[in-house]
């Protein structure tokens, strides 16, 4: 993976929107297939929060990526057809620049003097990215769960740059609920003795509040209806303490939060976490102004899930209306997926059907 | 309130459902109106985790229950017709015998060497308490959340014991979601230090084990669609720290914690809610068969909420089923209340008026 890693320097100063600067900051990327002559195939895949760059392989000896099933030669986002980008989110730790990143005037990290991150800087970086390899104006943004909300800030925010929007798992806001479960994590990472306000070590770190703030996630990422199927109500094991691990489900968040605490930063964690509680797309209009209006978006394919507990399909409703009564084309899909909030990453067939359709539609506007 | 609080002295030893015995254990109950000649008017209400026996006052002067608006004289359980039982539950420590309780032989509180509670022996408890105050048969059992699988305990270990059950957002056992949710509760009071393995004291309260695990829950009680309603999207204040609260549902999250966090003793919490996680009705039969056959259940109304997430409707669509193809009768109601897994506690028009219909048209059994 690592030789398909690329770097793009970050203008320097790189200001951000609720005010703060970094220097020497720069974005992780990632590309697939190639940019057309007249630049106009070029798709930005926007991520979740945890994810990275690689969304999929380059090759037969690269590792897979998180979006596997729908990137590459003949797949729903034909390679051979578009060029697609996708980058370590600013402020992820993933390869980008970030809070656990070394501030150039200390040479220890930022840690908590990293500026106050939000959707907003997330977008802006990424179009620096884009404009720096030369595309004036994207053909589809992507963007799922966070990501969406970053398309959004994109298309607030520099209006016009791109033409078609693909928003999956995702809405205009984050609505209390989901702002509760974020709070809550947020909460058990901060209240580690470890995590000492944020000068943590490899040694020492904040293993069990990232442990527990990702116990806490996982009760969001799917439904209950799929953990009705996947866990049975049979008692599996006799706990070795008192109140030990005894019931199915308890086994499963143990061993997904195992595996997450150290493949993420916890300060990162704390701001892209808060970022997606920040965001408002609302907020970019007055009350009873459609805020999406005149952002020169063509078409917006939404689609969200019955199932999905933290952006439930009220948002998605709430953005096909917004997008139907500005001057963009909008379709609304709410599948049926038990996947909840992580479909997208699971129902290959649903998600490939949809992203692949919407694709072959909006082509004619590519000229290869 | 004391003055009417009552004291139940359980045989001696009390023997639990999955082995190990405790003495001198009692259950504190209340009462209102007053029992018949042929004690036919006995209505026994079991409660939900958290709540204690003063689910009314008993007079102008006493403080209000917490189901004030339910019990009283010309209300939907009319104490002027029906006489009304109500026990903290056994492991409770609201003045029923629990593991916070001195232990005869050490003089010390039990801790965890209190037996394995099950809602099993919370049933039986207040079954041998009825049969002390002379009720041969309960005209009803009514159980919401914990109390529901209280009411089914009863049913399916004391065949023909209650004549009718009112069952209001619980089910036959506890969906993966919804144990999920209690186990972090759990492992949050487990990991604070101050729990000290069940050692803590009044002076090193294990507080923000208790605080967290409320706040967990919280997300359980209501609904996404209540909270959507009561916090308006726009921020209510800039937090004095990084990372601070900041969103007004977390100040609503923080206030309710903090209300709770001496309210309820730790390591009894850890108790029932195990138990609630343990009890599965339906292993009270072979895979096929209806376990509420031959209860000798008359009728049953059982009511959920489409926004309870804790207890879903299709929990109580299953129960419902059993208790059709059993000797039972049974009405299904699945009401639109926003207030989720609370309505019960909250939606007062909707519930009185179930409540309320149900006892009138059952009341034909009752001889005054």
């Amino acid at each position: 993976m690592a030789n398909y890693l690329q770097q793009f320097k970050l203008p320097d100063p790189f200001v951000f929107h609720r005010g703060g600067t970094i220097s020497n900051a720069m974005l992780a990327y990632e590309t697939w297939g190639a940019l057309n002559d007249d630049q106009s195939n070029a798709i930005l895949l926007l991520t979740g929060l945890s994810a990275d760059s690689h969304a999929a392989s380059h090759g037969p000896k690269d590792t897979a990526g998180w979006w596997e099933f729908m990137i590459g030669p003949g797949k729903a986002i034909d390679t051979n057809q578009w060029f697609v980008i996708c980058a370590s989110s600013l402020g992820s730790c993933k390869g980008s620049t970030g809070p656990c990143s070394p501030n150039p005037k200390t040479n220890q990290p930022y840690r908590f003097d990293f500026p106050d991150l939000t959707i907003e800087d997330i977008a802006h970086s990424t179009v620096l990215l884009c404009q720096s390899l030369g595309i004036q104006q994207l053909h589809t943004v992507i963007g799922p769960s966070m990501g969406g909300m970053t398309a959004l800030a994109l298309v607030l925010n520099h209006p016009g740059y791109t033409r078609h929007l693909i928003h999956l798992a995702s809405g205009m806001a984050s609505p209390p609920f989901s702002t509760a479960i974020r709070s809550l994590q947020r909460e058990a990472i901060l209240k580690d003795v470890n995590f000492n306000e944020g000068h943590y070590s490899a040694d020492a770190w904040p293993e069990e509040g990232m442990k527990f703030a990702r116990k806490i996630g996982m009760l969001s990422y799917r439904s209950a209806k799929e953990w009705d199927e996947r866990f049975p109500r049979s008692l599996k094991k006799v706990p070795n303490q008192a109140f030990g691990t005894e019931f199915p489900v308890e086994s499963y968040l143990e061993h997904h939060a195992n595996q997450f605490i150290h493949k993420f930063d916890p300060i990162s964690y704390l701001y892209l976490s808060r970022s997606m509680d920040w965001f408002n797309g609302n907020g970019y209009a007055k009350s009873g102004e459609n805020p999406l209006k005149d952002k020169g978006l063509v078409s917006a394919l939404v689609v969200g899930a019955h199932t999905d507990l933290l952006f439930p399909v009220h948002l998605q409703k709430e953005l096909h209306a917004l997008l139907l009564s500005s001057d963009s084309e909008s379709e609304l899909v709410i599948v049926d997926s038990i996947q909840g909030h992580d479909a997208f990453l699971v129902d290959k067939t649903t998600f490939t059907e949809l992203v692949g359709r919407r694709l072959n539609q909006t082509m004619g506007s590519v000229c290869n």
